[in-house]
């Protein structure tokens, strides 16, 4: 699997490796595992998709928000990894949504970063997977993502 | 230890491995570890015990709720590992419980999960634990339980 | 590194290891990674700083907390390893925060955990990390804490 070529064909560009906002680094790497640092839906460092799913904004903007989210995690995995190619599989997937205390379609707005990993890695892409609301995050991003994965080196 | 005899002597069935109800898949094995996809309390795809632990449902139903929800992760840790008897021992357990902004007793909700896997497995059923509340879960569901296991083979 | 003369230097003393108020154990060591049940920030087994963050307490006396829960989880860590020298690294690090559904600076409280560790540890205490409300905590505390570490040994 050549997932660089894969990308341009899916014409998905992946973004600079968004810097921490805090006392933390983006990855850690012990021995073939990577650990990512929680992310939020930011494009060169501004926020988008703010607020509370199924108040502030729908669900399909949701959707979109975990679908950025997850391009700053495979940011920040291209560089753990030295490419994405290295890539042995997606192990776990964490998807926190902020929402209001009766909003229960958390799946289908995490499915917006499941959906393309898959789009992306095929079957390697796969993993486990929680979704839960929280009622709030971090300078009210509606949704933050965290990972483990596998690395061939 | 005969995990498969202790069953028997406790009357418990491990149920059918609970189908994903998103883009991901029930459990991901990587050399020795199992990360198992957050489950709720279903049975035979059917939600039980939905609402807030404390306000729609009680803190006893709660822990039940959990222990329910720990036999839909045994389920699946079966499959993964090809039978109780080969996992080596539980390493972590994650429980997030739906309820109001005033409830305290999380902890004794999901020791419905804890309590049984020590029961089940003795001293290797003894795990690390988070417990926290969440303001709503997928399908307004009670109570969501990730975990982590280590396999002999 | 000599973390035992770096806590004295830094005159910081590690407490005794806080007891689990449920079925679970304070820690699991699977080869060399010690995963940290969640923790809180509790001295001799008292909690302090309860309530939620912005509300009930301020975010400086939230990063306070962080700072005496993180103490609780390295008091583990000593145990698990056999002693904070033979640390090899903290791996992550995640922060739940009790708040309102309209607090945003979780990532300044869980500050008061991370920049400790780097304080300790130096590089090897630089962590992955989530950090996200919650909208309540067994026994009303403030912050919870968990925390996956490698070890030397």
């Amino acid at each position: 699997m050549d997932i660089e070529r894969r990308l341009e064909e899916l014409n998905i560009q992946i973004p600079d490796m968004p810097k921490p906002i805090a006392s933390y680094v983006p990855f850690v790497k012990t021995n073939h595992y990577v650990y990512i640092s929680g992310q939020g839906p930011s494009v060169n460092g501004e926020n988008k998709y703010t607020g509370k799913v199924g108040k502030d904004i729908t669900v399909e903007e949701g959707y979109d928000a975990a679908k950025l989210t997850v391009l700053n995690v495979l940011a920040i995995l291209t560089e753990a990894a030295g490419g994405l190619d290295n890539v042995e599989r997606i192990i776990s997937l964490r998807g926190y949504v902020n929402s209001d205390d009766d909003f229960y379609d958390q799946p289908f707005v995490i499915n917006g970063a499941s959906e393309l990993l898959i789009k992306i890695f095929g079957e390697k892409g796969q993993h486990a997977r929680s979704a839960v609301s929280v009622n709030s995050l971090p300078m009210n991003i509606s949704v933050e993502i965290e990972l483990i994965a596998e690395t061939k080196i």
